[in-house]
């Protein structure tokens, strides 16, 4: 039972006093990693979100509050109201944790994202916003994954809302120290018994207890094993005997998305001067970020922006020098922020997930379509002596470090069960909300469950059949009848 | 250079004399494969079918000649000759080395098979059909596979006819005593040389010599190596230095499809007596079978029926008792074939490719949308002393054992160059086409290149405009407008 340590990893030196380079951000109904923090003595702060957000867009800055953009032409808004409305809709009737027995899962799964987003998007403005909101919660693209596990995903993570959001939501906060610190205070209880740098190759399962074989030439003996690696990375392993047909090829379907994560350092914080908290929703093809949040310390020192290089940007822009990534980064966000400074960084720290034979790519697994109806009933189906953590597996924030810790415990109660030490009714659990980061309900208004959608206001005008006939033209109607 | 022995896999015994588990068909314009077997003197026969070819479908079977079943409904007909000619169109304009840099590249990986189906048929019938053309030829489904990547598939092999055929196609022949004997023959030649059962779990490059460590504990060390498994298999092995970021994201991208090769023995050839040759193409969703070939021995003994469990039904089936699947296909065969005989095999072979951990599938890997344009440039790209050949890397019937040849042959040039053993201008070898199995040019009819598509004929009707807004309905118009 290995920690994930990969997926907590930090950098500590004198310019960043410590810095997160994988999983950092947590937030309300995340109440096992908070749970386990607090049980280390580890605490929170919140990701400051003061000041004025920034959405840049058609090369000009709007400054906002709030967890969305507010869109201005009200049809715009009634497209973007309808989406949310729609996505979280749709995520009512999917099991989370069977999204395989939706009463749409095979229709749903056949489709990508995008195919979803055209049915439901008649503005194009609505349509980039909403590839943005793909590639900024699962580091892929809307046209790689399907509609039923997307749709699951922002499903299990509380809705549109909370999945977005930094202030009661996904966001809000992160740990003083760094969230390494969860594994580092996890590890030394357990002393020796983590092996660090030790890469398995083999599981073999057919004596009496199971081998496992590392590349430093160990071998390990149990009555059980958990894998906590992403489902992928089984893939990495050599099993005797062979896994089941259906595991066997699952393992080779559900890719780590891709993401660079790049946190630039200034001498002073600038954007908070001009109003601005820091985070920055990007849409521009050219810009290599998508998304930012401010990441100085909670002292208000080491002033910082986090920033995400996301899916198809991370792959175009992997073959460049870390030196012209920081340049392009400053660019973007002199020009979002309207100031000369972001071009004068003092300090500049990324990592590139995709690199690493180890996680394969971050933050998560996706599932092209069609996968998930045909293998995802054997993600954590345990196979002889073999059972399966890792947040892929978890049903409420899979992908984040609340689902590897719903997943970790899982798994180790499926062994206490096995082993006759719990009853079966044990093995899924529960969790209290958190005293110290309460969750604040996300309350529709009567206007956004009511508002029509854009299709639903021009069949009430009576237009609907004017416009099948009619070549459809104009700057708003993006949707094709 | 191990050559890929475990996609000749053969079985020998007494009920069989031999069968092909694994790669089997050969055709015209497979020149490298025939060369390579002539070499060692290995003679192909034809596949039967010289008598009928049946087409099952809605509950009924309809005997046929040719390569694909004919359609009376004059707009099916219009329908099916526009699905070919369309696909075949769309696949000239992809570059069969570089499918990436295809004029329309982006637009075409972004789209599923399926969704550029439901954009070209007309008809349910002929689409329901084109989703069994992806599962035969790819054992994968439509809406699994980039429109894009399929399109270069089919292309790559030579057009729609070409790939689906028997007759003058990539069905064409089989290599008398089973194609195993070509990896068998050139393994003899190799001697010592060749370790089999020993699964690469490591390859170190960053010394002087590249060091490849098995699981049966032993370590080789050369200059160069080259990789000749399916791309995704590449993650059975931990690389020191890691491999290059798009590298490392590509091998968990590409997935081996789904099927399970079934050979149900007769004590007679009772099909040919029935005026059939033993070609079955069935379009029934409870039916575990898609296609069929005759599999008997070139002498005329040992009947026998070869049927392939593809994509969605290899899944559902991989559960069920070996039994219980020759039930369910005896069964279907003596429907379509209206014999009761077809319930008394005498002896039964299948092997389900999902189950083996080092191919992970079988026929070959698919990339699902997205993939092909960000990933596909890196496919065959040297990772310092690493080559990449596997039939996934060629450039003309990749999947397919010729693509292997070609792959592996390229590859041991791309070493022989950098050894300065031949100029970089012979890496690529165009192959004389065989003597003994010359490829006949399909040549399309005036009506096959001039006849409208449904849409097409619709318009030229002018009833296209009072479609658009009249409710289509009726049995034959499947699309929505």
């Amino acid at each position: 039972m290995k920690p994930e340590l990969d997926s907590f990893a930090q950098q500590t030196n004198k310019e960043t006093k410590w810095v997160d380079l994988g999983g950092s951000y947590i937030g309300p109904t995340q109440n096992r990693i908070l749970r386990l923090a607090k049980e280390y003595g580890i605490e929170t702060y919140k990701v400051a979100e003061q000041e004025s957000l920034v959405h840049y867009v058609n090369g000009k800055s709007h400054p906002f509050k709030g967890s969305f953009p507010p869109m201005w032409n009200p049809l715009v808004l009634l497209d973007f109201n309808n989406l949310w409305r729609t996505m979280d809709e749709m995520g009512k009737e999917i099991p989370r944790e069977a999204p395989w027995r939706a009463p749409h899962a095979e229709e749903w799964d056949k489709m990508t994202m995008l195919q979803l987003f055209e049915k439901i998007c008649w503005t194009s403005k609505v349509l980039h916003f909403a590839k943005l909101f793909v590639n900024v919660n699962v580091t892929s693209e809307p046209h790689e994954v399907s509609a039923l596990w997307f749709l699951w995903y922002v499903k299990q993570c509380g809705g549109t809302m909370r999945i977005f959001s930094t202030t009661n939501g996904g966001q809000e906060r992160k740990f003083v120290g760094g969230s390494s610190q969860i594994s580092e205070f996890m590890a030394d209880g357990l002393g020796d018994l983590v092996k660090l740098e030790s890469p398995v190759y083999r599981i073999d399962q057919s004596g009496d207890m199971v081998e496992v074989q590392t590349l430093d030439k160990q071998t390990y003996t149990a009555k059980y094993v958990i894998l906590a690696t992403p489902p992928g990375l089984n893939m990495k392993m050599h099993f005797s005997p062979e896994l089941p047909p259906l595991r066997n090829q699952l393992i080779s379907r559900v890719p780590m998305g891709s993401v660079i994560k790049c946190m630039v350092y200034y001498k002073e914080n600038f954007w908070r001067k001009k109003g601005y908290c820091g985070s920055m929703v990007i849409e521009e093809e050219g810009a290599p970020i998508g998304l930012t949040l401010d990441d100085t310390k909670p002292d208000g020192s080491v002033p910082a922006i986090m920033g995400f290089i996301l899916a198809r940007k991370c792959r175009k822009l992997s073959g460049l020098t870390k030196e012209e990534r920081l340049k392009k980064i400053c660019e973007i966000y002199s020009r979002v922020l309207g100031s000369e400074e972001a071009l004068h960084p003092v300090h500049y720290e990324e990592k590139n997930w995709c690199e690493e034979e180890y996680s394969g790519g971050c933050y998560t697994a996706y599932f092209p379509p069609g996968i998930l109806t045909q293998y995802g009933k054997v993600l954590r189906e345990p196979v002889g002596r073999l059972y399966f953590a890792g947040t892929e597996t978890a049903t409420e924030w899979s992908g984040y470090m609340e689902g590897a810790v719903q997943a970790g415990e899982r798994a180790a109660r499926e062994v206490l069960c096995v082993m006759k030490k719990i009853d079966k009714s044990q093995i899924w659990q529960t969790e209290p909300q958190s005293v110290e980061v309460p969750a604040i309900p996300f309350v529709t208004t009567f206007w956004e469950r009511n508002l029509p959608s854009v299709g639903g206001l021009l069949k009430c005008l009576g237009v609907s059949a004017f416009l099948s006939v009619a070549t459809v033209s104009g700057m708003v109607i993006y949707k094709k009848s």
